[in-house]
């Protein structure tokens, strides 16, 4: 299905961030890459490129060969086909880290017979070459997105082929199941038939089980992948930007401003214990601390609509307003904390009162400015975002919606094989559904998988990677 | 004077650009460096780094050692003492190149024995090695921020060592000189120490020549280095947006948005035939292409007394205001042009009417809509830059306020020697002043340069460089 997806094109592109580095690396993959370093490059100590073994590193001049102008002082990384990221043939300069060498050098790998690398372009050909399977090429990207020490550890589980393994194995198992029944098939003795169904069927409850451990971990997945979207809501001077702040400064936490494929969009997270909160309206929350106004029920109903969890703050050393009870009242169906800010203050506001709004919600008193209660909400949010489950070592970690889709499809196929079972139907009609499912698990690892899907996922990636 | 300032600490930091790339780089430099490789990098092919020769690369795993984790998949480049950037043992870790695993990667080798790296602290050890001097270091800072292909040919003529061989040959000149007026002394004869003397004069008025030759290169230098600060400057709806845009959108201009040393400030460039102009206040020349207001004469004498390059827009279709009088007589001592846009449209405003306000600057009628007169008004503004001077190949280049105060005072220094000679005074008062002029010369390649001068221009660079 993958044949002439691959591509005899050498690609070019930068392969660091964007902006001032000390290092910058143009990376050029393909049958032509030493061609190209070739007519580019000039070692300082005369050493020809065809000599030069794989995995070794030249120091010397990026020329211009239109001009014979020298364009960058540089390094220049060799390695030969197949012992690359991409199978291919890779050459990296690496340049001195500013954009204007970047450009430069990647424009004349471009006249010397490369082309621009489309985004994710290198790693689809570690794809498509069988160096990485496409669980293990999303893991890349996860790895380079990664919000916290927590999130990288469950991406690189899976760069190692964690989940790939568990999902390699549970096709084995699906096709052994199918091995025996069109063994079966041969025989003329019905009761061999009933005896193979009935051994798939044991089998098929094993698989569904070890699915649903899987499929467990896919919110958790996610959480640790994109961050739980946060948002902090309360009247102005309860204490929103006191809190954010709080989050931010204990546990000294990596905050990271990422910025998207436009520079506009930077997104702003807190790192509790490992897993990243993706703040909502840090802009909101940080100017409602000078400026005094109205909250307005319909931003904080908006707000709530884009949020994972809510951290609705309350005065302690206030009345409930009527505004306070319109935001509680929002919060139906959705995973909610309510702080009573300010309990240091004495207090007007009891837990009593507010737990009549709150639906049995956590009601947690904490007091920003002295930080108490601090510890107990970041404990609240770590357990709840694992419910249960222990992240250790480099456990298979489900991280994003396609998997999901994949496996809960699979488990599906296997849930109608079973009821074929149970229902005596032919056994050709358990095959089928048998079939259906291995087919789904391996649209996981990209062993069955259309070219739309393939490229969907790499178009998410950055050029250069 | 440099020894004591170099130091066995062994240093590491991130060397690409902090954000979202295909592969970061954190690099080890110092004695340590290959221990701490040892303690965290576990090669695939189970080699170990004692045994791999410089200029190498492995692929492997990043682990941390307490806890046995995976950390990041990586190549792992050698490159030994003193073949390297510092002329010391160096290490680079080549991971994906996300935040995390970038700052996991370099936490792990500061556990292992390294400390966070000063800025410019890789390339300050270059040259306090001997690998680079101070006029090639500073280059390579002005090849990272190079905003235009001129002006990272003249970085990289600088690196290459373009002006420090001129320095050098200057300071050869000089002690010439001395070394003729010392011998001279020895004589008894009075007429030998006035033929000696009157060598030396003749020397000077040549290396005065040259001296001069150089220093006039300061200014473009600086343009190239730093941008020619320019302003655009007219009514609201005269057409100054459209005029960026027109300059931004010929030639295909590189732009590029640089992050300087905080995130906030974003600079913009304008690409003119190589020469970098740096727009000051974008923002308000594109707002006010939407808002029509008041340009305010005040706002403009503050733009004008931040800028090199005044562009003065005027409205072909409407006559002179008392405002457009007010702006033109804020431009005196300023290089400006003055540029009557629309000259499309059926004119109200005569060249003559303007040329009484504008002191015999230039007065160009264009018109932005249809693309006239731009292709002039970037050869003026080149010619201009370049003030009869020819940027070719890798000349030398003073790039900057330091190296040309340094040439100043010594040239100022053999004027005084020369004076001295003149004058008849003894020679020993003309040694005084030669040494003198070769010691300021010496603080440009760093020869001679104090401590404080150099921790100077090294903080001026990243961490990681």
């Amino acid at each position: 299905m993958l044949i002439g997806l691959t591509s005899d094109d050498t690609i070019s592109a930068i392969a660091t961030s964007i902006g001032e580095g000390g290092i910058g690396i143009v990376r050029v993959s393909g049958s032509k890459a030493l061609v190209i370093a070739d007519k580019l490059f000039v070692s300082k100590a005369g050493k020809k490129l065809t000599d030069v073994l794989s995995h070794k590193v030249l120091y010397g001049d990026i020329i211009d060969p239109d001009s014979g102008e020298k364009v960058d002082e540089v390094l220049l990384l060799i390695m030969r086909a197949p012992r690359s990221y991409t199978c291919e043939d890779i050459i990296e300069v690496h340049c001195h880290g500013g954009p204007v060498p970047l450009q430069r050098v990647l424009a004349l790998t471009m006249k010397a017979g490369a082309r621009l690398a489309e985004p994710g372009e290198f790693t689809k050909r570690a794809f498509l070459n069988g160096r990485l399977d496409l669980a293990q090429a999303e893991a890349v990207i996860d790895i380079i997105r990664a919000k916290t020490d927590t999130s990288l550890k469950a991406a690189i589980g899976n760069l190692s082929g964690q989940l790939s393994e568990q999902v390699k194995d549970l096709r084995y198992t699906i096709l052994q199941m199918i091995a025996q029944l069109e063994a079966a098939i041969d025989f003329p003795e019905e009761d061999i038939e009933e005896a193979a169904a009935n051994d798939v069927a044991k089998l098929i409850q094993e698989a569904d089980l070890q699915l649903s451990a899987l499929l467990a971990t896919a919110q958790t997945g996610r959480i640790l992948r994109e961050g739980l979207a946060t948002v902090i809501i309360g009247k102005p001077n309860v204490g929103k930007s006191s809190l954010l702040n709080a989050l931010l400064r204990e546990k000294r936490a990596i905050v990271t401003d990422i910025p998207g494929t436009t520079r506009d969009i930077i997104e702003e997270y807190v790192n509790i214990r490992g897993v990243p909160l993706k703040i909502i309206d840090t802009a909101g929350i940080r100017e409602t601390a000078d400026v005094v106004e109205k909250m307005g029920v319909e931003r904080a109903r908006e707000l709530v609509g884009q949020a994972d969890l809510i951290l609705v703050l309350l005065d302690s050393s206030a009345p409930l307003s009527s505004e306070d009870k319109a935001v509680l009242a929002l919060l139906s169906g959705k995973k909610a904390i309510v702080l009573i800010n300010k309990s240091d203050l004495p207090g007007q506001l009891e837990s009593e009162e507010v737990e009549k709004y709150t639906d049995d919600r956590l009601v947690l008193r904490i007091s920003v400015e002295l930080g108490q209660g601090l510890a107990e909400l970041e404990q609240v949010i770590v357990d709840m975002v694992y419910s249960g489950q222990v992240c250790q070592g480099e456990a298979a970690f489900v991280s994003n919606v396609r998997q999901a889709d994949a496996l809960e499809q699979a488990r599906g196929r296997l849930t109608e094989a079973l009821a074929t079972i149970e229902a005596g139907m032919p056994t050709d009609c358990i095959v089928v559904d048998l079939r259906a499912a291995w087919e789904k698990l391996g649209e996981i690892t990209g062993d069955t998988v259309g070219e739309d899907i393939i490229d969907q996922i790499f178009t998410q990636f950055c050029i250069g990677k």
